[in-house]
């Protein structure tokens, strides 16, 4: 089996970029990461687009299509959607595309564009990623989703409130050294625990914000200077609706995709030095650390209230500022993952730098866990 | 490189079905194919699906996952989506699932669920399938986009109604062997001649029409007694906006996958004994036939004058009814070709069985063209 590097990357800014379309986004993150890898755009043999909701927010279906015509190169151009997990999944096909033998140098965007249209409607297009028949036809919301999973997590494991604005002042105090975050500042727990209520026991300071962005990386067969190894890319599912679920404190398909993930890489877990992993909310951070198997399940928030996920603390989380403070452009959101992986192994994020980084890991998920895909990467330089 | 094979093949009939939804259609194809296969749905190693449009229709996304929740399994389930083409894309990366070992055995599903909406929404659905800011934008519908190439097409070569209109008739005499189809009855040159004009020189007997139904296939590195050889999958893009082509009479990606396909599976096109294509309008059949290279440009019309195309003649083209008479489920269409190929090569078409079929030939495509998929098959019994 042919080894599959990630050989540049490159993230737009991502907030409320009123001036800017999907487009010219989902073009600047691939101009900017193929010259990053030093190919040219005819070096690239094909294209995977992850995107979720153009197709509701701007009447435009036929991403692929859409980006390689806007980049001028007639390769194979595919869209892959699974929700908030649509990177997730672009970034495993363009994988296969390497290990198939179809292809050497393969460019993955993630793009989304979220803020030219109104909350409610934003709020039932993100509705789709859950079982529409029988959870959002009822009014069912994300933020009400991650609620019933808080507040059963607090129930059975005494978590509180505070746990979650310890996750959220944390991710805040990343992005404040990440200029490409939508909010890059810091907050006070009075603020967090102070923000008005979206769905009780998540208030807004707990909710990740949607946002505009685009993300891109190049992946290929040859290893250069700048390259990382991606080591394993591991896809699993859970059932789409909530309810049918045994045990809604934990996500089975980041407990399977985690657990093929370190298999198929042969990676211990002390191992992984930085982990960018999907907090849509805060509560999804802490089931997170627990379901990948870095804390037994209700001891999470032991590594919360320690401080140990800190940039610079024993197993630093989403350094990017995560989707809490750097923002969620769903499609782009599991492509960035990898971006900060990268630029974090090439040390070129300035003052959020984490030291000694060998081994990271990615973890993006669509819905409420319905699916997860989980990646890990070797840096060639320090590994 | 492992081989791959076609194991099992199924299609839900296609048509209105009031009474149906997405999720019962998709069901139904998988668990059939799967039987068809020999196999249980817990040998199944990963799955994908083609669709368009449940996002805006049924306000579903993530249908990877919601599949996989129905049929109550856990492996990977991508969606993949390339407007029309979105089964050929579909197909392509369940083809490259085993072709890089991540997979032995793969679910490919394409569904389409298009009834339970106005027409205006259809058409404006649809149309995100073009260029939205250049096309959909300023009115412009995929009839209209055809309507461009045929009147073009017939300024050039001398193309006239009447030929598009023998296509149409072909087409429907062929469907009415086939109980699936939508609309399996014969047509008159009369009744297509006087049809009411859809965007001249189109007429209604010159477009498929629209509907619901599902069809899905299960793809395996294992040879086993019914297996048909997948030889190749290309796929290649076109421009999005038909006015960025310098010759709008054909369709560059069409023409370039072809290439690719013929190359890839070492097969001559006189070799070719089954044709299943595109015909999302007559003139599409026509531009298709000579995009992959079964005539020059130009000279199509000839094996539509002479009957060439009938499945009991010297080039079976589209022996299921085609787009045109067997319905156009948008995400199903390029999964129904294959099981169309599937079936004709196990000789369980009945009355429309083509005699001593060797390789056959599938070509799907996305939009005016931006996508094309084309892929050759193999009849490991007579080839």
């Amino acid at each position: 089996m042919s080894k599959v590097y990630v050989n540049g990357a490159y993230s737009t800014k991502f907030g409320e970029l009123w001036e800017r379309d999907l487009r010219s986004l989902a073009v600047e993150a691939a101009v900017e990461a193929v010259k990053d890898s030093g190919l040219t755009m005819k070096d690239i043999d094909s294209i995977v687009v992850g995107n979720m909701l153009a197709s509701r927010f701007a009447g435009q279906d036929h991403v692929g299509a859409l980006i390689a015509s806007e980049l001028g190169i007639s390769v194979p151009a595919s869209h892959s959607e699974a929700a908030c997990a649509s990177g997730g999944t672009a970034f495993r096909q363009g994988w296969m595309e390497i290990l198939s033998g179809q292809a050497e140098n393969v460019l993955v965007v993630g793009v989304e564009k979220m803020n030219d249209i109104g909350t409610d409607e934003v709020t039932t297009g993100l509705s789709g990623a859950s079982d529409e028949e029988w959870e959002a036809s009822v009014g069912v919301t994300f933020p009400s989703l991650y609620a019933m999973i808080a507040r059963e997590h607090m129930r059975k494991y005494k978590t509180t409130s505070k746990d979650l604005s310890l996750i959220a002042l944390k991710n805040h105090m990343h992005g404040s050294m990440n200029p490409k975050a939508q909010f890059p500042k810091e907050i006070t727990l009075d603020m967090a625990q102070s923000a008005i209520m979206v769905a009780d026991p998540l208030n807004l300071m707990d909710c990740s914000p949607i946002t505009d962005g685009a993300s891109a990386i190049v992946l290929s067969n040859k290893k250069k200077k700048k390259s990382i190894e991606v080591l394993s890319v591991a896809q699993a599912q859970d059932t789409l609706a909530l309810h049918d679920r045994e045990d809604i404190t934990t996500i089975g398909s980041t407990v399977k995709a985690a657990n093929k993930a370190f298999e198929m890489a042969k990676v211990q877990r002390e191992e992984i030095g930085l982990i960018e992993l999907h907090d849509c909310f805060t509560i999804a951070e802490l089931v997170a650390l627990e379901d990948l198997g870095f804390a037994k399940k209700g001891e999470g928030v032991k590594l919360v209230r320690n401080g140990d996920t800190y940039y610079d603390a024993k197993l630093p989380v989403n350094t990017s500022g995560g989707l809490k403070a750097c923002g969620h452009p769903v499609g782009a959101t599991g492509i960035k993952q990898i971006v900060e992986v990268y630029d974090q192994m090439n040390e070129r994020v300035g003052a959020r730098q984490v030291k000694d980084l060998k081994y990271a890991l990615t973890h993006n998920v669509g819905g409420s866990g319905a699916t997860a895909v989980v990646s890990i990467f070797k840096n060639l330089n320090n590994a």
